[in-house]
């Protein structure tokens, strides 16, 4: 929404202050209507799927759904006509959200049961934590983000390394229990290896031979230690990621070490330097002011 | 019960001492026969909800549940008149949950069954820490109590997402499923994502297609690496937690801290208070000698 | 075993000497063929509880399991005497498990099935990091063992928490369920709440109404984060145990800091202070040379 | 591959840089179609598992898992004849694989079933970090690798313990709940203990009295707090290893590491080396500014 000059007609500029601006009374308002109206409309779509429920109000919740369908598609067009650029909104996170969030419901007409999947209105309410400016909840968001990012590659070879064993641990119980203990295929037996191996356990599958529990107990310790290697990875993004945070947070952007000793790495509040006592440049101290 | 005069009576106060204090004899003793009677109030509890206990001891059950609600009444005002401001003891965790221990008693001869709440009266209990005497427990709970509160708002973004993600997963499973297979309607299949990404995954509520089975695969994976997420986030809170307790501990006695302006927690390295320039003295810069 | 002069018979020196001493050749020898009588021992205990091999071969098995148990007590008199002193040997932890390992067998002549308590003597099987010259191992089982006992305190103020946590979700369920979902008493209750809150999940008692199922997702997600405390716990005291016996190792006792201005945590292989220039000294340079 | 004059004729040489080499056009050509041939073969062995496929498409999956096996096989003597050093090769861990890879096949003549032991193909797959040149990926293996070899002993020392809780607890749960309630055995009975320890949960077996019930909860608070345990390890073998890797990226260029003796690895304010007393370089002591 930055850069460029602002082309917009006057109304639209507006309507656009209201509709992405929750700073002022009108903008504030808005966004508390509409997470009110996505709040309903994710209730209505599970009480839908309640047999009972849709069985006495059928009428009521298709009137329901279709009312706020209709509204969330004219906010959807008012957002595109009040954008500063309607592609740069179309594009984003929410512009792509608030879509996905109207088509099932026309979907529906041409696919019956499409309209379940309405439920993705839930990713709307995310966008709470910027209307009720929770802006330390968004930075600390930002740290999980970053330090799953910076814990990617880790964690695609873990993964890359978990699924080969899957593969392998489901094929040799299928070799040892086979069909009729039900382990009825690799696939399956896959299945189970995954339910085994992240600990999950439903017990509809199970081993009933000797030497498929001896196997499947192998399967469940070496579960029990390879989860501790993601808990490892995101430990250790995540400290790094705090780490680098805080670093910003005290050094800002210039000014960062002393000006005589270029020792770095000062505490928040310092304002002179712990190993040669120069004054630290106003900068860095009015950092964390 | 800090600040101010004390004007209460002289038998109010040696009521207060008994009570509040477990420092004298008579103080100790009544506090370690209260955490007998509870602990004997909240066994009550448990075996009155034993069929077959309750069909032969009714009339003892009933006798000594009603014996110890009296005298934890009796006990609870004694405590509002001898305590120093009877409305700081009434609004304080203790006092809350003390009256809490009472009510359901006078609240089961209207409904029936509210005597099993008397179970919250297991809550007292916790009171043990501070009567034994186990002051560096006490200190360990503040670390713990300190490293989840600084982690609170990560952990709030943290199951903001995990909420999305089982209300998504429940939905496709009930959309992929659906009731036939145990997968009634959309709030019992969040039931079971929740049951699934949590690794509880009691079997009651099972994937019975294929592409079910594969969904459920994907969401097992997920949850196996989310896990992971808040192990990382307490990590972390814990060590900075832990690390600002020894700060505190190192610093807290005399001449560790600037001896101008008298700051303390100064890096293992300083020999300049970083506030005011001041050399630091000798103690202090040998402290980590 | 060691301190004081040595009243021994020389025939119980050289007897000692192969049972203790595992670096003559007799002792290693010794050493070996017991851990083989123990391992079979173990499985001789197991396959007696495994009905269809009992049935074949039960008199073999009798015969086996007292002619270990013989040698074991003869073992266990010859270490006795052999001992420098009787009361150090019979009070030490192996000591009470050797002890442990022989008395089942004669109490299963008083008390049928107490047989199987035998199997205690797979403990005796953790000397096979001593026999094996494993010490690598049994120094990084002091650090395991330093980390937890350092994290004691903040581990027991976190089981208190569960515990009181699991009496109270117990009860809620025990209300909100009741008998005929399977709830049938409150320690059952209990019971299913550990096995929930610890995501183990048997899924023989399940919550089967709305309001059970949706305080049971409650309870999962709270033991989610949960389970991500003592994982912390653990790792701030393992860094932290880690870190002291590194430290041990590199600075050995006497000569820690720099001779001229006192700067400590020198790195392992350094011979001069970073910040100064100095030579360090010889003990501290030696010290991991 | 290295050393040693190449003693190979020029059909071999150029042979092997189509094979070994994935940075020519046909290397990567002929990389690529491998994979693809790969992922074909485990489908097959997949789907010739699921029992209502293997009826309707038994020759055709029979042609395909032969012509495949033909062309590993030819490929196997290829890679064999136009390696440098065709017992390097054999005995790599990529050469092992993929001689496994094709052994079954022949097996399954003699022992029927033995072909599903062909998904060992798929670990032929991870060969795609290099195919694909994910170098960033196989650093952070070797950093996996890395940390999970520096926390062996302490894995092991763990492992240990585990196994002799494991016997322990599920011998008194055969003990205390006995064949009728499903702990046929104290083997089965392990196998429990270990389902339950690692928090898999199956339900297949669950103990049905109190006593067992209580013995089970007792051990479920454990394998919670145990299985802290080897995240802690996990998590601090990473951070060293991390630490160590990124110790190398920083020293590795010239001008970081001591203008005398050539050490690095310095600590971030070392303003002398640690080893020879030097005084470093601006450079490595701005390193950090």
């Amino acid at each position: 929404m930055s850069g460029g000059p602002d082309r917009r007609a006057a109304w639209r500029v507006a309507l656009g202050d209201v509709i992405y601006n929750s700073d002022t009374r009108a903008g504030r308002t808005f966004d508390l209507a509409l997470i009110a109206a996505i709040l309903l409309s994710v209730l209505a779509v599970m009480l839908d799927s309640v047999a009972g429920f849709r069985a006495r109000h059928a009428p009521a919740l298709r009137a329901l759904e279709w009312g706020l369908t209709l509204l969330f598609t004219a906010e959807y067009l008012v957002r595109l006509v009040s954008a500063r650029r309607a592609t740069h909104y179309a594009r984003s996170f929410f512009g792509a959200v608030d879509l996905l969030s109207i088509l099932p419901a026309y979907l529906a007409l041409v696919v019956p049961g499409a309209q379940y999947l309405l439920i993705v209105r839930v990713l709307r309410l995310l966008r709470i934590f910027r209307v009720l400016k929770l802006v330390r909840y968004l930075s600390e968001a930002s740290v999980l983000t970053q330090a799953l990012r910076a814990s990617l590659a880790k964690i695609v070879v873990f993964l890359a390394v978990v699924l080969t064993l899957v593969v392998i641990i489901g094929t040799l119980m299928y070799v040892v229990e086979g069909p009729p203990n039900g382990f009825t295929s690799i696939p399956t037996s896959i299945y189970w290896a995954i339910v085994t191996l992240t600990t999950v356990g439903y017990g509809d599958i199970a081993p009933k031979t000797g030497l498929g529990k001896a196997l499947a107990s192998l399967a469940m310790i070496l579960g029990y230690g390879i989860i501790a290697v993601p808990t490892g990875i995101v430990t250790v993004g995540l400290t790094q990621a705090q780490a680098g945070q805080r670093q910003v947070e005290v050094n800002g952007s210039t000014g960062r070490s002393c000006p005589r000793c270029g020792l770095a790495a000062h505490q928040a509040d310092a304002r002179f330097c712990r190993r040669c006592g120069e004054a630290l440049s106003e900068e860095l101290a009015s950092g964390t002011a």
